[in-house]
């Protein structure tokens, strides 16, 4: 299963970053599957979300869903706002090689932080939450798909494990302080945690934004190898996903299968 | 919060063993609490682990209940082989200042692991498993207790920091493959997680026993920064832990309270 990280450059130009956006694709040669980052339409910025936000099947989307048929390919289509009964969502939908939208999950968990100087941001005063866990089939087995912060909540990617999940795609824009200090970290051990592949994929960095992006987008196997990372430039990222990896490292290292399910469960509320 | 965790060299002798792990604490100084090792007081075999037992109140629980006495401190007590009803455990008990027993936890995970090319052990064949999520109070807040492979099953510290575990203690021996690939790594992610302070015990390195002990006993504080890690030798790690960080850190990055607890549970079975 080949893969194509979309670590673009994101502009106060919607059209433009969509264009961008399939450019990319285009230029990323013969792969299975394409993703974008966190917000690839618009600037990431609480004030600008609403303005930049389209209704299922705008824009945004419906270019998505024809490049997708277009290139033959699985899009996991990083993530846009959404407009949906007056409230905003931080978006993602996946498209499949006919074009079809097969899964959409909105950010559940919105990021607001306060570092001692460090960032300051509220997510919460312009977008809302989403309340699913997301996960979509494909040839190669099942996929989890989260936003950004939501990744930092173990029991999502539980959640998607446990439904089979053999590869967790996160679209996310980590920043200066976030970044350096989790980014690796965490999408390594949900790896080993959860056996699994973990992709994050993340803006390029763009220092004169007012949010500014770690980049480095990252590939970790599911015995918590880092088999891709990028620095923070605009760039497409190739990758091959074993995927016969996941269950040769769940046989050698039983966590999956050793959990004592006697004991603790984790289950989705509705 | 002063403690001392005691990186020990365990020997055939299990009363030299006992004798050792008391010196070593005697030497730690001015402590709050003092950490013992996984098995300190027995090679870490399956084959030895029956004829190294005692029942609840043998002769190491009795020397480290009189030790934490005598020093006025709380004593995590690593872990032994407990004796039951016929069957073997793998067993921490924790002492307060005035030598009482105030809680006991028996590894729920045993260590069965085959990796190609690397280690092979199966701890279910000699030994019976627990089933309790271990917490105990103290002067410095609620701390949590679980033994090694425990570890790495994100449910088990969740569940302690729910209940509101501000350190986990480990007493655990990773070995030659899992310690380079997945220690440090583990103990900071769980401490991100659940924004606490994770204590990683471990015995000296022996390259002439059966099972090789990683060593490099840790310390990672609630942002997942590693405040103190020792190499492979025998020795005494001294460490303070601030513990209003943990609150501190809990302010400024919400992940403990940003939980979205509407939308999935974790929960103990009973």
């Amino acid at each position: 299963m080949k893969i194509a990280q979309i670590q673009m450059p994101v502009s106060a130009d919607k059209f433009a970053n969509i264009q961008r956006a399939c450019s990319m694709i285009r230029w990323a040669g013969q792969i299975d599957l394409a993703v974008l980052p966190e917000m690839f339409c618009c600037p990431y910025d609480n004030a600008l979300f609403r303005d930049y936000a389209e209704v299922e099947g705008g824009e945004a989307y419906s270019a998505m869903s024809a490049l997708a048929k277009e290139k033959g390919i699985y899009l996991v289509g990083g993530s846009i706002p959404e407009l949906c009964e007056g409230k905003v969502y931080n978006t993602s939908y996946v498209f499949d090689p006919e074009g079809k939208c097969i899964a959409r999950h909105r950010k559940t968990h919105l990021f607001d932080i306060d570092v001692a100087g460090g960032q300051c941001f509220r997510e919460s005063d312009a977008l809302a939450a989403g309340r699913d866990v997301t996960t979509f089939e494909t040839p190669w087995g099942v996929m989890g798909l989260c936003i950004c912060f939501d990744f930092r909540f173990e029991e999502l990617s539980r959640l998607m494990a446990l439904r089979g999940a053999k590869v967790i795609f996160v679209p996310a824009a980590f920043n200066m302080t976030t970044g350096p200090a989790h980014w690796e970290l965490l999408f390594r051990q949900r790896a080993v945690d959860n056996q699994c592949y973990t992709v994050g994929t993340s803006p390029a960095r763009d220092n004169v934004a007012s949010y500014t992006a770690w980049g480095h987008s990252i590939v970790c196997d599911p015995w918590g190898s880092v088999v891709k990372q990028v620095n923070e430039q605009p760039q497409i990222s190739v990758t091959e996903l074993d995927m016969e990896r996941v269950e040769a490292i769940r046989r050698q290292l039983p966590i999956m299968s050793a959990r004592r399910d006697d004991l603790y469960e984790v289950r989705e509320l509705s």
